[in-house]
């Protein structure tokens, strides 16, 4: 099946529209490039003036080609592309590459320009790349709109928001051979977004891996859920770029304060199988690792393979303190190990070759086919002197260490695991680090960048062991009528449910939340302590008080009916005063009366929230206030499963507490998951809803119950606007 | 004056033991290496068949010698060494190098023969570097005692206790031209250790930077004391390797929780003013940076300034996230580079040049020029592809762009601020890169070790600015008689004080603690609940029982004399149960009878102990058992000053709440200093203890009060040792 950006992305031919004879030009140089890569297609540059260039016909105008190209590359001016569109539109035209600046990245007038050119894409059908991007290439038809040369052809898909982050991915590329099938420079995203591009490469054979450059996504909810079934295929590495501007978390809620856009971002990310790179400089060997090298082996771990000390202890360290399994290897190993390199090597995991290799290279060889045949082994990480022993001991040594290069490259392939090479060497491009290239082995200098490579690889095994064993849970579909407090609240143009509402809200969805009574009079308050016969908490109920304790609102430990009657004075005293000094209406409609609950186990916050990029969320964390500045918070979009939820709870630095630490007593997880569950059901049931929040439930060894609930809708205007 | 290790580090003479002429060993390719590199001493090759090598005549024992070298170079094996070393220290050599292997490192006949040495130097005064080391490089004098090759003169001095890290750096350091002046590889440190190179580089005029990898200390308080002195005059960088084995905390007190042994070393360092470095791959050019760059201005910050935005974002996120200020332009500033730069530009930090310097170069130059005029500007990071333009774009540009390059290094050095380059086409070596490097400017490939560099500068500027005003307390002196409670602690041989006891030498250094009747009968219990008039906690005393909660030894709430009977009972029968199920004996002394306390604004654990590697430290944590788990602590070597003091409370992540957090009171900060303080001076009065811990410790708003006290002795064996 065609996929719908083939055109643009495959073209068979490409107009140069606003072809150049200055080789100082881009419309020049574009048709240059084309020529320099051999494209396959047809190239058909475009200026007014006609003739010839470099060898070719140029057609006067859109109009004037002889026949309709797939694709137009557009080098003119901003000033000029919408009225280019415009007549490739008409011509037919399936999709335009626009290269000019000056559009929304340069203020109101660029802004202006940009808005016709998204208009004429929706009215005509035309796709627009960009504008203001560095161009796409794909090496599969010598198809380069990027003009940076020598790019090898590979299985690496590049998606670059940033022009310079894409070229440095490509320099790199060319630099160490390493192949790249195609890139796409994504400009300003006018018409074709990411998630796009995102699903072309992964139906298209040309790719193995897809790695990307991304500062803000403008469709984050489209982005995930094309990235979810494409990380099923194929692996997806993302480097997110912007991360210092997350001050944006909602300060009027708590589970806002622990739950920023970084982690929502993050979270969604990951649920979808998309692996976050840390660092620019890394991004390149970790996507080679991805497109070259299988996944580390499900519920096996990682070898280090080592010539010194120094490398094998930093290297464990390294994968340790990610959270990569080492391997155990097995007694028979070790002593094969043992035999092959003498007294002064370590063979248990680091495996240090301490020394061996120095007069013979071929070690390494035999080492790594040991390594590899212990069913432990998932995956190998080399690290040293490899492929530079010839140049550090004796040139003696060359054809030995070339020939282990390509027994070693074997080895790994025949056992369909992962190897990365880390070597001192790897900038001199010996003769066996080249084979170990040639058999798609990466090869990197850094010892951090090849963990990182294979922490890759071992965290791709990880995602598609679990996503075979997992269903997703398809989100329920949200109710017909709308529930009468919500109903209510909206018919009063409120935003906060009142802590009744939510509660309701709440309890329909199968939370279980703390028993209270309402009240609206001291005699009441009275009569609802005596029913309890227990000390109780009183908090007033007002929809526009949401920090209830800030306010003075919450009375504890109230005995009896006297207590009670001065209690509900006092807060519907001081919630008042506190309204009052904030010019705010206290509208005060009477307190809830709540049995005070034992100590529990763990105190938790539970919340839902929509978040502007990637929809739907559900945030677990820490409770309390000490522990909420620690952020011990962990998030998935919603819908969640079971597995998800219990997921979430393992994440939380806090999981031993609810385990039973150091001889207390652990929380029912099954009671958390309910309410967790519960949550959500009641969010995704209830669009009006923007948050919902349990603060705090309290977590015992049978049960989790709902202190406190709040509830906000979104506003009416985004409502009406929605 | 001459430092000890000079004759070793600079000698004028190097006897080569056990000189070869085969070309495959060792004793040949040290004299090749010494005469490669230029030498400027004397080589006196040294093996019993006499004769000629390479032209130097070659003495057929130590004896026979001329003349008495500064230093030998020891290249027979193992098992010879001590024989050797006996005969250079008879001839009066100062200094021996051991290359060999094959000693502690693998296993006990090796450790004997290590042992010899360790002895012989010790009798006899020579000074041994090594065994089992990778040897010692002095660029400055063309001492090469390692066979690396072609490492370029420099200012970096590197001490590595790892063969293959150090040549990795040195290697690098190669390829980048930059320039190296010692190189100390340590191996087993027998006799000379990591602080005495320390001491030597410290007071070395060829030497600007000390670059070092560490993978333990054996003498880690020395090392910190050198380290402290030398770290004024010098920046020390530091990567450690090991990291993940740091499981050795101990499990028996919760200060040993939440403070492992990593917290510890990175506290120590850091204290020191050593620079840790965080990973291998950026230690070179951090290195090179601490060695040519001054440090960033005090107060002031970092200006990035890239051409493109991905690289800008990236810069200013890494630089952000890692605690590194970013400077505000002034608006004349920013007018300026508006003009310079035009419409697209970002004259904000990050400034990013957006295209301006694809048809010219030189505005790189001029923005530089801008930058660094206005006083807010502490150092530069310039990134993206300055350096590349005439490759990228036209060759036309080639002089445009080193001019630009002479300019840039010129306007830096002018103001006395750092610059780091970071460029992606660094390893294309181009003329204006070659330029910056010349100018000792670092260039490097990578955006997050470009950051990482500047970071460093700045981490440096921001400690000499805090160590010129801040002055280090000197411990006071210990005690001199022993106090009664630990006296008879140890006269009863016990390790743990009970809490009678830990409570008095506590109150007895100033600290704070919440009052307590010690109880032995139920009857003294209701006295002791009459006296108190509040509700009171009763708590189980026995130095066998160190967790009171878990032993069921605490009694909370306890209102009334019959109560405090009941409870009384209680807690002494829980206790006894507890420590007969763990088969020790319950050694019940009494209850103690405490006043319930108020709700504190915050809940602290204080605690001082002594590090096998570091002596003395004091650690502040969150109290509380979630928040324990969540390793929210500080540490500091111990003696600490007011200052430290309130710098520790201020790396907490709990510090907010110390603050007043959401309208909440705040804690008294002096409050906790005092309490700090009275720790540290109790611990360091009475060297009999190992640890004394108070938790928790109730921080109000106007003091703080430590509820439990817990002290431990250095066990008598280890008492009577020291």
């Amino acid at each position: 099946m065609t996929h719908p950006l083939q055109p643009i992305l495959e073209p068979r031919s490409v107009a140069v529209i606003g072809s150049s004879s200055n080789p100082r030009k881009r419309g020049y140089q574009a048709v240059r490039a084309l020529l320099d890569a051999r494209y396959e297609g047809e190239i058909h540059p475009v200026n007014p003036s006609g003739g010839e260039l470099l060898g070719l016909a140029v057609a006067t105008s859109v109009d004037a080609l002889a026949a309709t190209p797939d694709l137009a590359l557009v080098c003119t001016p901003a000033e000029s592309v919408p009225a280019v569109l415009e007549s490739c539109a008409r011509r037919g035209i399936p999709g335009a590459v626009v290269l000019a600046v000056g559009f929304r990245e340069s203020g109101a007038a660029g802004a202006a320009l940009e808005d016709q050119i998204m208009n004429i894409a929706r009215r005509t059908g035309i796709r627009v790349v960009g504008p203001n991007t560095s161009g796409i290439l794909n090496t599969t038809i010598g198809l380069n709109l990027v003009g940076v040369r020598d790019v090898p052809k590979g299985r690496l898909a590049i998606v670059s928001q940033s022009g310079n982050v894409g070229l440095a991915l490509m320099l790199q590329a060319a630099a160490r051979s390493q192949g790249v099938s195609v890139y796409v420079g994504v400009g300003n995203e006018t018409d074709v977004a990411i998630h796009e591009y995102l699903d072309y490469l992964g139906s298209a054979d040309h790719t193995s891996a897809i790695l990307m450059y991304i500062e803000g996504f403008q469709k984050g909810e489209r982005f995930i859920e094309v990235a979810r079934r494409v990380s099923l295929q194929k692996p997806i590495a993302l480097l997110k770029g912007g991360r210092s501007g997350g001050g944006d978390a909602a300060a009027r809620s708590h589970t806002g304060a622990i739950a920023g856009s970084a982690l929502v971002l993050r979270s969604a990310l990951k649920a979808a199988g998309v692996h976050l790179v840390e660092r620019s400089d890394e991004l390149l060997a970790i996507g080679e690792t991805l497109a070259s090298q299988p996944p580390v082996r499900s519920g096996s771990g990682v070898v280090v393979l080592s010539d010194g000390g120094g490398y094998a202890t930093l290297a464990a360290d390294l994968l340790s303190e990610q959270g990569v399994k080492m391997a155990s290897l097995s007694e028979a190993t070790r002593t094969v190990l043992r035999s092959l390199l003498g007294r002064a090597a370590s063979v248990d995991n680091p495996v240090d070759v301490a020394g061996a290799g120095d007069q013979n290279p071929e070690v390494f060889a035999r080492a790594i086919e040991t390594i590899f045949a212990d069913p432990a082994t998932g995956g190998v990480l080399m690290a040293g002197l490899f492929g530079g022993y010839a140049i550090r001991f004796s040139e003696e040594l060359a054809a030995v260490e070339s020939e282990a290069a390509t027994t070693i490259a074997a080895v790994a392939a025949r056992a369909r695991l992962p190897l990365v090479v880390q070597s001192l060497y790897a900038t001199a491009h010996s003769e066996p680090l080249r084979r170990l290239g040639r058999a798609s082995v990466p090869v990197v200098e850094s010892l951090e960048t090849a963990a990182a490579c294979i922490k890759a690889a071992y965290e791709r095994g990880v995602f598609l062991s679990g996503a075979a064993i997992r269903v997703r849970p398809s989100p329920p579909a949200p109710r017909g009528e709308e529930p009468v407090t919500i109903a209510k609240a909206r018919e009063e143009r409120r935003v906060a449910l009142n802590e009744v509402e939510a509660r309701s809200l709440a309890v329909e969805s199968g939370v279980e939340v703390a028993p209270a009574s309402f009240c609206e009079t001291a005699e009441e308050v009275g009569a609802a302590i005596e029913r309890t016969r227990a000390p109780v908490a009183i908090k007033v109920v007002s929809p526009s008080i949401l920090h209830k304790s800030e306010a003075g609102g919450v009375a504890l430990d109230v005995k009896d009916a006297r207590e009670g009657a001065a209690a509900f004075r006092h807060v519907v005293e001081s919630a008042t005063a506190y309204a009052r000094d904030r010019g705010i209406s206290p509208d005060i409609l009477g307190v809830l009366v709540v049995p005070m609950l034992p100590m529990p186990v763990a105190e938790l916050i539970v919340g839902a929230r929509r978040d502007p990029q990637f929809g739907p969320v559900i945030t677990v964390g820490a409770g309390g206030v000490a522990v909420e500045l620690l952020g011990d918070a962990a998030l998935r979009p919603l819908p969640i499963s079971v597995e998800d939820a219990l997921d979430m709870l393992g994440d939380l630095r806090l999981a031993p507490v609810l385990s039973g630490y150091r001889g207390q007593p652990s929380a029912s997880k099954d009671a958390l998951v309910e309410v967790m569950l519960g949550v959500a059901k009641c969010f995704l049931a209830n669009p009006q809803l923007s948050e919902l929040e349990l603060n705090p439930v309290f977590a015992y060894e049978e049960r989790a119950t709902a202190v406190d609930v709040r509830g906000l809708l979104l506003d009416v205007g985004s409502l009406s606007a929605s």
